[in-house]
């Protein structure tokens, strides 16, 4: 079944202990599409300027991405610069320019309107719910926000949840938006907005989902080289989100594996700047990662 | 099998958001002794003052724990205080005395000599080979260290774990002791020490264990409320290697199931000041909760 995601597309200069990378493909909207249509087709919504080129335009080619919605408009396509430290365990943004996505108001075409899965990008909550407000009932609707967001519109993000049913964030994203510590306690204070399903993403520390029967526990995989984390959360997204739309249902068993899925994608995009690791990706060593992430959490009962 | 664990048996003075606990039982080898004695007997080798009382004592009694090693000396008995943050996250030394701790030299009792496992606590690296030239052809020796002698005795460190099976340390002193912030090339460096297995701890994130068979990693079970976090990598390490202890063999699998065997006692440990609440503890409990572990991070192939 397809899946409406609405975010952004932008170009990314990145630069990390390990080089740098200048205005390549970024965007939340692009690494979600790319990873997401391993499992199902995608609808993309999103907006560029006159300058997004033909390079980049080619990662969603080939693909099942739909590209109807991905609005082109004069001026210069959104420009986010980033700097991470040592350790890439934070970073510092050096620019964003809004540029054209500043006045992005997405319009859902005509034949994404009965997309059975969207995701919600992070974008004003105002916008995610412009969205959904063109959509005809979808099965699934899942939604990511950030700290801007949840300090300068915290009305909006909770009229946003109130039609969610999946939020995926980080763990200080949980924390600022439930004003509890204790993460047990801020994942109850969340879903009692909205989400039926709460997943808490923790970097290096792995993936918390709360569910309607209660909670998982995902790690991140141990990886040796970690080249440029840009784009993981989103990709975590597009792999978590695309294997539930190619499932049959979703009950606690498809979600917890499309948290290892999403997890799985996650560990390749941070493999490599942009979305190269992901775009030279097969299904075969999808799987095999997937399989690699079970032997490295199986225990046997006492 | 049976475990000789040296360390200390010390008082704790605790103050956490949610109160004070004032010269309370604390000490790694108490903790330690307290969680193994679940699985397997203890001998425990530690030195306490002429102030330590009938109160105190009194944990350690009814269970299977050796007391012959627990020496007593004029003086006082090591005291630590410490003050948590308010997300139990950082903790501040207020204050530790060492008192009779400080000319603490470990007398392995002739009837300890031959424990077939062997917990090295926290103590000055040298003290820790000299407890090792007491004892005969320990089957496992396991031992942790810290930022204190890792950067003050380096040397001496290194030698210890050139004689040692298992270390469990947390990340941050995994990255220390390795001179590598990747926690995968740290692991690697910190094996070819000596430890076939390495354990670090990360606190609320899980546990990461590095063996000959690969990689393996635990969650730390998502508590809705942390009373206090000390005694927590000491409970950890008992329920480890009381686990190993009680097993018929140590292999991968064992190893394992003594990482969450390790992380269901510290669940418990954190719930109290002291340990107090491994004190009430039973053995249903204990694998109810071992249970909730497999429930929290099972998860189906595709």
């Amino acid at each position: 079944m397809s899946i409406l995601v609405v975010g952004s597309v932008a170009y990314d200069t990145v630069e990390t202990p390990f080089g740098r990378a200048e205005k390549v493909l970024g965007g939340s909207a692009s690494f979600f599409s790319v990873a997401a249509a391993f499992f199902a087709p995608v609808s993309l919504v999103a907006v560029v300027g006159d300058d997004f080129g033909a390079a980049a335009m080619a990662a969603f080619e080939g693909r099942p991405i739909d590209l109807e919605g991905l609005e082109r408009t004069a001026g210069k396509t959104f420009h986010w610069q980033g700097k991470y430290s040592y350790d890439l365990n934070s970073r510092e943004t050096v620019c964003t320019d809004l540029n054209v996505f500043e006045f992005f108001e997405p319009r859902i075409p005509d034949r994404y309107r009965r997309s059975e899965y969207v995701f919600l990008g992070n974008i004003d909550p105002v916008l995610q719910r412009q969205v959904l407000d063109q959509v005809e009932r979808p099965r699934l609707v899942a939604c990511d926000t950030m700290n801007f967001w949840i300090s300068g519109k915290p009305e909006e993000v909770r009229r946003t949840l109130a039609a969610v049913d999946v939020l995926l964030i980080n763990d200080a994203e949980a924390r600022q938006l439930s004003g509890e510590w204790n993460i047990v306690k801020a994942a109850r204070a969340i879903r009692a907005l909205g989400p039926h399903t709460l997943v808490i993403k923790k970097g290096e520390h792995g993936v918390l989902m709360f569910s309607e029967e209660g909670s998982f526990a995902a790690p991140a995989y141990p990886l040796e080289e970690v080249f440029d984390p840009t784009g993981a959360g989103d990709t975590f997204a597009g792999g978590f989100l695309g294997y539930l739309a190619g499932s049959p249902k979703v009950d606690e068993a498809a979600l917890r594996r499309a948290v290892v899925m999403g997890s799985t994608l996650a560990s390749f995009c941070v493999e490599a700047f942009s979305l190269d690791r992901l775009l030279t990706l097969s299904r075969p060593e999808i799987d095999a990662r997937y399989r690699l992430f079970k032997r490295l959490t199986h225990f046997e009962e006492v």
